[in-house]
């Protein structure tokens, strides 16, 4: 993409009625727009890299035997009140509406319930079982607060999969593979060291769920860990066990055999795992034959996981003062190519780059534009692509590119071929 | 894809709720899940489908410009009240809600008035256009009637495209590639023969607007053809126009110069493109610095199409008494391979032919369920695959494929390797 013809702009100042870094970082570098308080559009950029996130989850969940389909925001009244989650004194975050015949209906915060309907027409023997579908789907959610930027939303695209399994070893056998996935997940989004798997409150559903927790000052959550695990993330696991502060008890200390000192960090939840048990397959009639001819329950679990909050908290963690700083598999682009300088001979050389980058397949934006290179360069920083290529006099005096990666100081003059190998 | 994998399965009984075609055949296929009336849930081979054919668009908007990036549902009153729209005296397909401190929002139906207000931040003079933006978005309509299958919905995902230009003649450029893109879509979709640009009334923003209607008895809009052009579809605009019912008058015929016997036909609108001019950019204040210094409104165009509705006319228009028949780029898999009879050899035949075609690049369902011929065969004619390749006891002997067109009667046995070039 050439910069001259993207259509957003940077902007220098903070926006003022933004409190949390992620917006106001992702709004500065014209990444996202906020529409009103605690809903943002994607912008180009913005949604390169939520689309990035998106195909990592996709490639993971198709791993693990996922298969995707796309749910609806608007939802029946009487289908949640069979499970007793319509009545907003249980639920406190519906948006609802109603059509023109006024019947009254939802924006599905979360998609238990018409899931485990649907599945009533493909379910019947233990011979359709185990299976797992998931999607990318817009939820709503009536958010009292919403001042953590992209990271709590009223309106966001989530990930989530269900598991339906003939038993309870059934499920735990995914469960263990949905664990392992959801950790190469934010190993790969760049989030792997900051980032544990977290023993939570199981809710109404189980006695135990599992959360992912990044650790970030910018975290709702309070999640304790053993001190000399800090650091090492979803490494960690195989050692002690993280708590999230709801289960912190030394009650549940004992029960997972946990000693050592525990040390209290905030956290943002960016993926959880649920054993849901048969509390829906129940309520709505969702059961299988088994081998004997009998009636059975469907086992079921469910997976989620926010992009955009994970998007967020990318941003909050890795940014510095000068702006954003993209790990590689999540930036908007490869490489960001900048041109200093008006002679014609460099643009010809950033040209030429320019295409030759294209057709060996690297995403690179192209800083094509008539600017100083001050400008261009806290551009660049602001915008936190993880390598920028300079072409300039200096550069072409010697035929050589000036390579710089955003989480680094120090620049390199290199020659095109070996600019190239660092990519891979 | 494993069919005995794929979770959804086909059934025999028409839905007695449904009265409309795409409907009936897209459900008994295992394409879609009617949620409630006028909304459709998207299974994994609707899924396919539908991306298929949002790819086509996204490729042709890419192409003329066109950055994509995502608006949200949630759309603020004040902002809709400033160009007169949000009353439901003038809008009637609102779906509004309200926050939990009682502020009134609505579900965006379209959205001229965010982009143009989110445009404010990145132009600012005559250099800054012209500029395209588009997305993938889920609209709400509040539909009184929803008969339509997924032709007509209350929640729909869309394509709109809102073009950014400094005056009328920048505009008509770009509004003629856009025509140009469309018709793209239109044959690629396998639609070209049946669809055609046709004038109808601009309604409050202009004097016209093009409207792309694809000749269907399901369609709800009434479109006038001379005789002479019947089948020629999209080939045929250079020689007399297509006039939509509202505007077929004797006035309107003798200022565009038309004579001939015109026929009444029943159409579905698939694509429109509409001349905004300064409309929304004058209501909200989006203007730019010309040349000489001076602020002018930008002169704005909006194209809109949406892929569901596409997908249902596709299903209408293709279809046969056994199910859907899918052209090529858009169709869930390329080839629906069939395995037949439980013969090991056969078994190893198909599973290596399976791997096969996967490893170059072909998409594949597999039918490796166990399961009469018959069974086989009526589930393939339903999910309408193009291309089926048969293995069986019989082909083996011979070495063999039997290759058979979903939109042909006759079979033939053909070598692997001529089998695989039909594929191009």
């Amino acid at each position: 993409m050439r910069q001259s013809k993207l259509f957003t702009k940077t902007r220098k100042e903070t926006p003022v009625d933004e409190i949390s870094k992620n917006a106001q970082l992702l709004i500065k570098a014209g990444f996202i727009y906020k529409e009103m308080s605690g809903v943002y559009a994607m912008l180009p950029l913005g949604l390169l890299t939520l689309n990035k996130i998106i195909n990592i989850i996709r490639e993971e969940m198709n791993g693990i035997g996922g298969q995707e389909l796309s749910l609806t925001a608007l939802q029946e009244k009487e289908l949640w009140e069979k499970t007793n989650r319509w009545d907003d004194a249980v639920v406190d975050n519906w948006f609802k509406t109603k059509l023109k015949n006024d019947t009254e209906v939802g924006l599905g915060f979360t998609h238990e319930e018409p899931l485990t309907r649907l599945m009533k027409d493909h379910i019947s023997s233990y011979r359709d079982l185990p299976l797992y579908a998931y999607q990318f789907q817009t939820k709503f959610r009536n958010e009292i607060r919403a001042k953590s930027g992209i990271m709590r939303t009223r309106e966001f695209i989530m990930k989530d999969l269900y598991s339906f399994s003939k038993d309870e070893k059934e499920h735990m056998e995914f469960y263990e593979k949905a664990k392992q996935a959801y950790k190469n997940i934010f190993v790969r989004a760049g989030l792997g060291d900051l980032t544990y798997l977290t023993f939570a409150s199981g809710g109404v559903f189980s006695k135990y769920s599992h959360e992912f927790q990044t650790i970030s000052d910018s975290g709702e959550d309070i999640v304790y860990i053993n001190k000399d695990d800090l650091g090492a993330g979803l490494n960690m696991d195989s050692r002690h066990a993280v708590l999230n502060k709801e289960v912190y008890t030394e009650e549940v200390k004992k029960e997972l055999n946990l000693s050592g000192d525990f040390e209290e960090n905030k956290a943002v939840e960016v993926g959880n795992i649920f054993t849901l048990g048969t509390r829906f397959s129940e309520a709505l009639g969702l059961t299988y034959k088994d081998e004997d001819g009998k009636e059975v329950p469907v086992f079921m679990g469910s997976y989620g996981i926010g992009p955009a909050r994970l998007m967020g908290v990318i941003a909050e963690v890795f940014s510095d003062d000068k702006g954003l700083v993209w790990p590689r598999e999540v930036a908007p682009y490869e490489v960001h190519l900048v041109k200093l300088g008006v002679n014609p001979e460099v643009s010809d050389f950033a040209d030429r780059l320019y295409e030759d980058l294209k057709s060996k397949g690297v995403s690179v934006l192209y800083d094509d534009r008539d600017l100083r290179p001050g400008e261009k360069f806290a551009d660049s920083d602001l915008i936190g692509i993880p390598v920028r290529f300079v072409v300039s006099d200096k550069t072409l005096a010697v035929e050589k590119i000036e390579v710089k990666y955003r989480n680094k100081t120090d620049t390199e003059l290199m020659l095109e071929a070996d600019a190239l190998k660092i990519l891979n």
